[in-house]
């Protein structure tokens, strides 16, 4: 009996005949056997073919066949330990589906350009495979953290009338008869949500038109933006920790084997656990000069601030109460000290610094007249945010977590790009 | 001891004291009584307070109170088999958060627009609380579908260079340089990530510019279409019919108090069990003209045209093999019949019509380039995905199912506008 199986679950069937169908990854030969790599699209396996057993017009068809050709091969399911993946498939039949022309990624080094040029073939590849993998295994656990916990996934627009943090960054688009812009984050209308749902999130995608060039931005990315009616900043930042820790453990006891094509160390990895550290703005000015920053109280963290900043823990750091200037209008202030605001990042070890960020927001009416005044934005369109204070305001915060950044650091890449299956960056809007 | 606990968990502390943090949404009075109706966005529950538990002061602050005021309620649960959700709150304390200003939305009637203009507080009511339980139920459960069978969420870019259907219905912005639009779907991305990852689904929000006003259509939209490598018609049409069984059968399970909210006929979402009628496009023309339609074969199915289809199956119909021209460019012919395609359309019944869409690929390169080239696309934006055809092609399929058409026909709802948070229609940008 045939049986067509994936590489992923053909522990089950060992002893069996199944039939795969996927591609050819690689291939080599010693005479009267081939051995072929096939991939599926769920692992890699090899694939014994001799001429015996598969035939002398089929095995010659498989002596000049190209990779990444697609084909359906028929065999017993061995267990191997030397094997890759543990198994290895005895080949009784191959029938090639479409020959492949010349690949152009071959085992050669390319240049990024070239491998980003060809995104739609370069994502078949063991090592992208293995970092795509772990991002939706990310997006996964961080969804089943928030759903199991009783949020609400309440989807957020994403074409909005006005800009939650300025235009400057925004995407425009005519609306029929009026502009619009393309949404940077979930948050405002989160807020709204909260009111409804108590606890609640959104996640999907979100744009940033600016012109920067750097291994930490994409232009459009993903995040997971909880929100929480009746919590303060120290329940944010417990929530946070929880959910990393979560999403971590998850990966760890999922993809092992694709953070070990990655070549991931992962003793950092592991410990992620309760509790990370926490420390005031402040605090991480003072460490910042004692390592010999160049930085004063009151200026915004950049890259360089928050690699330094992050290797000083052996995971990762919440880093709260920054300063007014440098927060959004709607973040509120701390009671104990107006110059700071109930905000918190939190900056991943290894030097990958900021994953997530969020805080307390404003919750009287009053203030946050005065902020949206203070920011010169367009007070009616704010109407509705200033509602929520209007009607049953109650204390309330959140966060938003890149999806990207968070897998970066997981995976221990030098650049977000690989994190995505078609990133849009600065100079790249294709595939 | 003080627990804070949410209406959904009530149950689990009967006799017990909690603390719940909510709003007011109702309230009646019986002299030395106050029955205060609580909302905290899991659920609703009546609380009762008497003058001589929470003393003069309280009860004389409860006398007045706001509909949509904050409130931290503590009391004792008790089963009531008489309550709504089964439960009620005996209150000790009442701690008001914040006293609303007079709430827009009465129990008296209000029309749509007005309602529309206050959704951030009309997400609030009962009714839309419901709906959007269900869509909330429906993601979840249809993500559980693919993830626990293998599939891979790879999420396709929304930024693109290219039209998937035609340009007349795209937005555009200026992405730096140069002209993107927003994606109104991830299915030609689809492919390339099935080529490498063999099952794979994307789910995000598509935008469609269309001018049309129907109570079947948004602006934005959200969508989950898989796209599985190495499959044909038939198989995409089990995978159809088995995911709406599993989602529907979920909502049933879960979301039973939401549905009875909303005054479902639970009945006609009991019958959605396989098989379900396949029916193809020339067939559903007979049964058409045999209901006094006026159509002709060769054309596409109107609303009506599928509300009077789908009211003739008592569960969903499929509809097979479209006409060439009705279908885009990508759509595989029927190698039995070139004047119909490998197509597929679900829709749903009680006159609800098209839910999803989708069917086989075109496989061959040769095919491929002829269609792009009659459609007079532009060749060159699809070098991307005509390599897919040179690099080991399969046969392959996959479909689009829109998540608000699903909810609107599952929750029994006579316009779409009410299953997005906040939804974009042609006059509708805010809030």
């Amino acid at each position: 009996m045939r049986v067509r199986c994936y590489i992923e679950d053909i522990g089950n069937h060992v002893g069996e005949t199944v039939t795969l169908e996927g591609w050819l990854a690689g291939k080599r030969s010693s005479g009267k056997i081939q051995f072929l790599q096939v991939r599926d699209g769920t692992g890699f396996i090899q694939c014994v073919a001799s001429r015996s057993d598969v035939g002398d017009e089929s095995f010659a068809e498989l002596d000049g066949l190209t990779q990444e050709s697609s084909l359906r091969v028929t065999g017993t399911v061995a267990k191997d330990d030397r094997a890759p993946g543990g198994y290895e498939l005895a080949a009784d039949s191959v029938e090639v589906v479409h020959v492949a022309e010349e690949y152009p990624i071959s085992r050669k080094e390319h240049g990024t350009s070239f491998l980003m040029d060809h995104r739609h073939l370069w994502i078949r590849s063991s090592r992208q495979f293995a970092v795509l993998r772990v991002r939706a295994t990310v997006i996964a656990a961080a969804r089943r953290y928030f759903d199991s916990r009783g949020y609400t996934l309440l989807d957020t627009p994403i074409l909005t009338p006005a800009a939650c943090e300025g235009t400057t960054t925004l995407f425009a688009t005519r609306y029929f008869d009026e502009d619009a812009y393309l949404s940077q984050s979930g948050q405002l209308y989160n807020e709204a949500t909260a009111m409804a749902f108590g606890k609640v999130y959104c996640l999907g995608p979100a744009f940033r038109a600016e012109k920067a060039k750097t291994r930490r931005h994409l232009i459009e990315f993903w995040q997971i933006e909880p929100e929480i009616a009746y919590a303060d900043l120290d329940e944010i930042m417990d929530i946070q920790e929880e959910m990393v820790c979560e999403i971590v453990r998850e990966v760890l006891s999922k993809r092992e084997p694709e953070l070990g094509i990655l070549e991931r160390d992962l003793e950092p990895l592991r410990r992620v656990e309760p509790p990370f550290p926490r420390i005031a703005y402040g605090e991480a000015v003072e460490r910042l000069k004692a390592s010999g920053q160049d930085v004063e109280w009151g200026v915004d963290f950049g890259a360089e601030h928050e690699t330094v900043l992050s290797q000083q823990f052996d995971r990762p750091v919440l880093v709260h109460r920054y300063p007014r200037d440098v927060k959004p209008f709607y973040m509120e202030d701390d009671p104990d000290d107006p110059a700071v605001t109930l905000s918190v990042d939190m900056l991943a070890p290894e030097g990958y610094g900021e994953i997530v960020g969020g805080g307390q927001r404003v919750e009287h009416l009053d203030v946050l007249e005065r902020r949206i005044a203070e920011a010169g934005m367009p007070r009616e369109e704010y109407a509705w945010y200033l509602d929520l204070r209007r009607y049953g305001s109650v204390p309330h915060g959140g966060f938003g977590m890149g999806i990207e950044r968070l897998v970066t650091w997981i995976c221990g890449l030098a650049h977000i790009r690989e994190t995505i299956p078609f990133p849009r960056m600065l100079s790249r809007l294709r595939p």
